[in-house]
């Protein structure tokens, strides 16, 4: 590994605090990416959990240092698991990080990521037609697809953030992480992240463990776009071909500030 | 990569129109190969899309240019939820492919798996088993395994393609792809694909993504076989092991005929 | 791959008994590592099946030559069908391994594996603070994670072997094989195992694969906690970083031992 990039001078005390505290992060998050992101966040150094039942997710949250909810593929068992779980990451304090997968035109993840707003999610996380729909100005992507650039979320984004009072985190070919009263843009990463299933996914997972141990929103969720941006960059220094990059982005997660 | 390959000549225009038309799959597929359904997807150049519920799932494959229906660990959502999107594909003319996987005496997937035959998929991958209990003539393998090999499974396969009036992929050492009119032997691949899970799945997923961009049934199911089984082969001239074999398979379908 | 290691040689014989017979291991697993565990033993010569509903998993049981139940992510097609898939492996005199993951605070899979004890697993695998909780001595890990170390666990282990009659396996950085007369201890392996997903259940699911060829219940897990430590210090001899470590543990697990 080169030596330590300078856009990841202000995340590295975060990425450092995740390798140290080993965060545990409660995960319900799309069937398809769960591996990616329970290796994703092993490879940062926290710690992956991903029981989405009613019956057992909200007991188990309360074990967890952060808790991510991502609507991809949306079991029935997330379906029930999820407002109980986010009631008691409320109740207790917890961080936690919405990520609105493929919402739009989907009839039960549409409504439910809205009324998660009421919950104040820490971050939310999405590509721009996600925060467009999120907020009520767009129609919504084709599954994880976004036909819109984050520039055109920017809007949508401020709405949110001033609902919530956290910070909205919007992927793209240049990322736009905001709050109320910061606004940076990440223009680093590499289109390659696109060809793997689940990197948005593990961007919001990776983004509540460092939540967990950056209690600033903002601070937490730049962090872990950074530090995905420049391990896909590491990754796409080895491999541009899809399957040896997924496998590069995992050791590079590991590596990225060493 | 070698230059392209000769057999490979009658395929490269649907090769070359998934990655130029991006087809968005909708897959409703076994648990424990989404992952590799995804990945090789994107690889290919197509998008996928994944959620199985009744709730959603009809919904979201409008939007879709093409479906896959896997039978493979076949959850309670996805019984409830597959009837339902096939019957929306169906209306909406959407191209579909019918993976039977491990049909036999399984109790749920046998009759339904015989029941979709009448919503007339474009193209019924399988192995010869699994051919062969859809047709009514065999008990079929020991879960995606198979005893019978895709010759036995030939009058079976016919039968099905004169019911559907559709094509039949029947994967094997030899794989066989048939429709009522059309017959062809695709003599290439390599073992090294039964030893990684899901790549018959993704076979049939790759089969809607080429139909999805080519209308004739036999030509985009002859496409996809021979797509994965070039690909297989690139593969195993890089690695002999199953878990490096699986990364150079991703990467492969990224490269072939280029 | 250099020469086969003498700590190998009381399992070699169980080795090849998985790659000469195929045992086919039905696996109702946590959905996180579905991937791994499948890959896995397909590596190790083993064939996987994966099916989990009420409906189907018991009678598709009747077809594999050994059962693994694991509790972690426990969906509610798992918690229905568990028992019932149980109870045929019993009738059937099916060899069976349970893994207790993430037990502890869990409300249904904490009493559901005590519960399950009753049907007298062969071997029963888990780090040692599901070890503890299922011998009701403690309250569980966090996640899949483990506080505890595995020889605090072996009098907890000592009283489950007495009661199931079987062996039991508690991983950690020094692995304790035990059975009601017989003690061993496995010194090897390296700490990047813990750095992949689904490690711990793919040592379940070849703890199967490996009792389904060996009817003595101590040999077989003595025999796959040895093949996952040595295959993972090989991997670890290739690569330190996580991502590539897991490619390279699925290629170690087809290559040890020849």
């Amino acid at each position: 590994m080169s030596p330590t990039d300078p856009d990841l001078d202000p995340a590295v005390h975060v990425l450092q605090g995740v390798r140290r505290q080993q965060p545990l992060v409660h995960c319900l998050t799309a069937t398809v990416s769960m591996g990616l992101v329970a290796d994703g966040l092993l490879a940062a150094g926290a710690r992956p959990m991903m029981t989405e039942t009613l019956e057992e997710a909200p007991t188990l949250t309360t074990l967890a240092d952060a808790l991510v909810i991502n609507l991809g593929t949306l079991s029935t068992d997330a379906i029930a698991g999820i407002p109980a779980t986010v009631a008691v990451a409320v109740r207790d304090a917890r961080p936690w990080v919405l990520d609105p997968t493929a919402i739009g035109i989907a009839p039960v993840r549409t409504p439910l990521a809205r009324t998660l707003l009421d919950s104040r999610p820490d971050v939310v996380r999405g590509n721009a037609s996600e925060v467009l729909a999120l907020a009520g100005e767009g129609r919504g992507g084709r599954g994880a697809d976004s036909r819109a650039v984050p520039e055109h979320a920017e809007h949508a984004a401020q709405r949110i953030a001033a609902r919530t009072g956290g910070a909205v985190a919007v992927s793209g070919p240049i990322d736009l992480v905001l709050s109320s009263t910061r606004r940076a843009q990440v223009e680093r990463g590499t289109a390659l992240l696109a060809r793997v299933t689940g990197t948005g996914c593990l961007l919001a997972a990776l983004t509540a463990a460092c939540r967990a141990v950056e209690s600033d929103d903002f601070t937490a969720a730049l962090a872990a776009t950074t530090w995905m941006s420049l391990a896909g960059e590491a990754a796409a220094r080895r491999s541009t071909r899809p399957g040896s990059f997924r496998m590069h982005l995992l050791d590079a997660l590991d590596e990225v500030g060493r």
